[in-house]
């Protein structure tokens, strides 16, 4: 080793032990007789003193060394005479007798500090050094924490990890793949899996009874500002298990990672079935660090002349405690965020419940303090509080309050990052309509089991499918089976979602044909599977973990980004080693494809 | 849960208990009055027992459930009246109360037993029943436990796992990359990742100290028996250390493998220069499980009028111990073997050194009593002993020689599975001349140092370079540098490798003139990793294992694939789920390419 210690290890009661160290220049300074120099590694910082006194040609050397050269030095831990007690190595200094210089580096084109002078694009650039700032390199060692937490627990439940193939087969139902033309198989292609679904599938089938794997997923979508085309799953499956089994296991998993990576103990994972997150939060992944549930008015607001409510599906309100002072401007902030195109509404009507009891409108044309008495009883609305209340078709509605819920929680401060509230939604429906397509899509995936007892609602929905009239009716007239499905939602993030699958080739072929498949295609696609559901398949559930969005939300950050090592920007590339890129006609050759003109 | 138990756990003292199992039909015997049925799950096997006496309709249910048919029973645990001690829960039965079919099975198409009779392209499509196989499953739980392992040490070593990405840019340096088009930047291609080598470079410059992954790798290469497309590397990197400290390191992690997984203690790891391991075994991996080393015979050999070897560049010969006995059968084998085209020598000389001291060769014309008696002291043969000699070009003889040491070694059965020896084979050159192509190529790669006091040779065939004469010499006259480079060699196997880096622009620059890339390439290609040797990059070191082999060489098989859960064949296709295949015309018009005709 260049080095007896790291940056971060001397303390007091290593003073007068001659060490040696190697890093890099954190920062320097001249103080006349003295030059001091941060020397920076993975581990800490520890200073550096040089002086003119004792070796001026050491010190005058030193003043020459510039940020972020890297050093090799020797010289004996002193007490500090003014001690920094910020640092754990604040007590002590080296004072040096002799260095080297391993490397030298040119002018960074941005401060390697906490509040760094580079801008997005540039730290993405120079991303190795980015990764140099302290909080950058934290949230990748707690990555790798709670990596080692994950496994440490899984193991212990006797899971085993198991390697999924990379290269495998398009199916076109779900995202779009990435696909990987083959060279030995000319015209024909693998695609990178978007998750390995079918192959966990297939290791429960095989009898290995508990799986999990740490994986790599890819998906070729238009990028948003929390997406990758490369993402890591947490993924996991169970064999002889039924919800209630994975729910409890991966509980466990989730109170383990809070305990060991936060030191925080998560008292109760409650559930709250589908319909209800839908009805009192707006959304299948409620926030729940903050109340503030959905009050429905429909009863108390109609038949007053109020021609906005009179017409709606729903009339839904917040009770926002304590914001009956809110003026008009802040109000009429309000109103513009939820009539901005991305939430819809079309205006927002409020009601003060002033200290004295009096209740305030914007509606008092069409309802008195006796009908809003009403709504205050109904929204439990306190002297000093704010109800909100939109209406209009019912999804719609609660969609655009749900947003601005959240919005008042940020305003009022009740989204700490550092409480933590998760729960499971359950019960998800088993399929949802897609107007555009015309046809329903499996909410989860095909793989995904229905509830038992709405396993009828199945056969009729298929059989109108084959009569060819199961699209005449509006969705919303159909009752639709539900799933054994589940999410599990931190502070209104899901970070987690699995079901009970199905293991049987009749009713997974059902599902496949409701689905749209033709039997051909199904056959195409995932014959493999049903083929291997003959052969005595366990009942197996599962369940994977969006594993950047779980760091992240341990790091207390709104974006994945900033827990991978070397993400992709919007447009899916690497800035730093300019990928993806053009590549020979040689090689398209081989490939036996050519460009597109 | 819908089992109490697993089939693995029951024993004696839980005889009287009730208790729920769940598991597949691994055997069922009718013995008259009673039906015995081995009911198999991931933990082991457990009797089920059917009695005609005390339940005939639930016996003669019994007595139709068929192989591989998966069950949940309910019964008593009971004390066996002939016990079977060769299996852990063979004291005990289940006296079956009441049993469900959980899901039945289509016989399968092999038998799920250790002596299956399905051939290799059958239990390659039907996987997910090959991987029921008992040892299958071991030898994914063996992987298991090597990875597992293989992690407690590093982290306990301050190693921080960080995922490079898989979407990476393709470089024509090394073997060919598989790619991926990018269809939000049309023309343009991702490559999957060789290795992670330039990202964990980019690691050590950003500071990241010491760094592991074990990591999916891709190489599109034609396939051999022993080759995947994708395979998994254990992948290192440390700074501020020389070559010392990371054979430190890493003698360490497989002297834990070695120790928590096979519970064996390996006592040493030998160091071995590659000049020495060419002269004794003719092999940059030899096996060293057993001895039988290369002795140049040159000296004692020429002069005797005998052309073939007065001729040869080397004559080199390996003492067989006991052997002198072989047939002329045997021998004539041994002459067919090494004349075999893929090992290519011309003939084979023997000499047998009989019990009474006399000895006789196959040269005998040209070799008298006295003169053969300096070839059995060089090789210090005794009475018993078989000497066998090849003579020819240098490197041609030693591979060829060394091919015949392997087979010699075998026959004796001193390639024991069970035994392990293992080295470094350390100072490679750094280049080696590849006629073909008519350059030097990197025999590690271009980011390998060499070691500094052969510097100079570097920048004296960089001037023969530039001056175009550097090739006009045969590779033979020139001295190469030696390289910082180093493998892991286990019982003949490389299962790892690594180097010191470049870790200054300079030099870089210099090895790609010297490995024939213009300027602009090594700009476009590697300009990133440059650029950041410009920034204060750390003296740095690592290394990759071969993690399916490692299995492999655990498990004690010559085939990685017998380790990898899902494998391809040799043509790369996966033939379970039959990928690669074809994909849509619109999938291949979004990302703007097209199949050539």
């Amino acid at each position: 080793m260049l080095r007896t210690h790291t940056c971060g290890e001397l303390r007091l009661n290593d003073a007068g032990k001659t060490v040696t160290l190697c890093g890099w220049v954190q920062k320097s300074r001249d103080l006349g007789g003295m030059t001091f120099i941060d020397l920076r590694d993975r581990y800490g910082i520890t200073q550096l003193a040089f002086n003119m006194d004792s070796d001026e040609s050491l010190c005058l050397a030193a003043r020459k060394l510039g940020r972020e050269f890297v050093l090799k030095v020797t010289g004996l831990v002193k007490e500090r005479e003014s001690k920094n007690m910020q640092i754990p190595t604040g007590e002590i200094e080296i004072v040096v007798s002799s260095f080297e210089v391993l490397n030298e580096s040119v002018t960074p084109p941005f401060t390697i500090e906490e509040n760094t002078d580079g801008g997005d694009d540039l730290r993405m650039k120079y991303r190795y050094l980015d990764l140099r700032r302290a909080s950058v390199r934290a949230n990748l060692q707690l990555r790798h924490q709670v990596a080692k937490q994950t496994r440490a627990y899984l193991d212990a439940k006797e899971f085993i990890e198991v390697e999924t193939p990379v290269l495998i087969k398009s199916t076109p139902e779900g995202a779009r793949d990435f696909v990987v033309p083959s060279r030995m198989n000319p015209g024909e292609f693998y695609a990178l899996p978007q998750s390995p679904q079918t192959f966990k599938q297939l290791l429960m089938v095989s009898g290995f009874d508990k799986y999990y794997q740490i994986v790599k997923c890819f998906r070729d979508e238009d990028l948003r500002a929390d997406r990758q085309p490369e993402f890591t799953q947490i993924d996991c499956e169970m064999s002889f298990v039924e919800q209630e089994d994975v729910l409890h296991m991966f509980e466990g998993l989730v109170k383990h990672l809070f305990k060991t990576v936060k030191g925080v103990d998560i008292e109760s994972l409650p559930r709250m079935p589908y319909a209800d997150a839908m009805r009192y939060y707006g959304s299948d992944k409620p926030d729940t660090r903050f109340d503030m549930k959905f009050v429905k008015l429909n009863e108390v607001v109609k038949g007053k002349n109020f021609k906005v409510f009179d017409d709606a599906d729903l009339v839904v309100g917040i009770c926002v405690k304590g914001c009956a002072d809110y003026t008009r401007k802040q109000l009429d902030e309000l109103t513009d965020f939820v009539k901005r195109p991305q939430i819809g509404a079309s205006g927002l009507v409020y009601a003060r419940v002033n200290n004295d009891g009096s209740i305030k409108s914007s509606v008092d044309k069409f309802y008195d303090e006796a009908a809003l008495k009403l709504w205050t009883e109904k929204c439990q609305a306190q002297p000093g509080d704010l109800i909100l209340v939109l209406a209009g078709e019912k999804e719609k509605t609660r969609k655009a309050l749900s947003e601005l819920r959240l919005e008042m929680g940020t305003r009022l401060g009740l989204r700490d990052k550092n409480k933590f509230s998760c729960l499971w939604v359950v019960d998800f429906p088993l399929l949802e309509f897609n107007g555009e397509e015309g046809r329903y899509f499996a909410m989860h995936h095909p793989f995904t089991s229905p509830k038992p007892e709405d396993l009828y609602l199945i056969n009729q929905m298929l059989r109108e499918h084959r009569e060819e009239i199961l699209t005449d009716r509006s969705p919303g007239q159909i009752k639709l089976p539900r799933a054994n499905a589940y999410d599990m939602v931190i502070n209104g993030v899901e970070v987690g979602g699995g079901s009970v699958r199905i293991y049987n080739k009749e009713l997974q072929s059902k599902m496949f044909e409701l689905l749209g498949f033709s039997q051909e295609e199904a056959q195409k696609q995932f014959g493999f599977l049903m083929d291997a559901f003959q052969y005595g398949a366990p009942p197996h559930a599962g369940i994977a973990f969006g594993f950047d969005r779980l760091c992240s939300l341990f790091g207390g950050s709104d974006t994945i980004r900033d827990f991978i090592a070397f993400p992709k920007n919007n447009s899916g590339r690497d800035v730093m080693i300019d990928a993806p890129s053009s590549i020979d006609e040689k090689q398209l050759k081989e490939l036996n494809i050519s460009l597109q003109a």
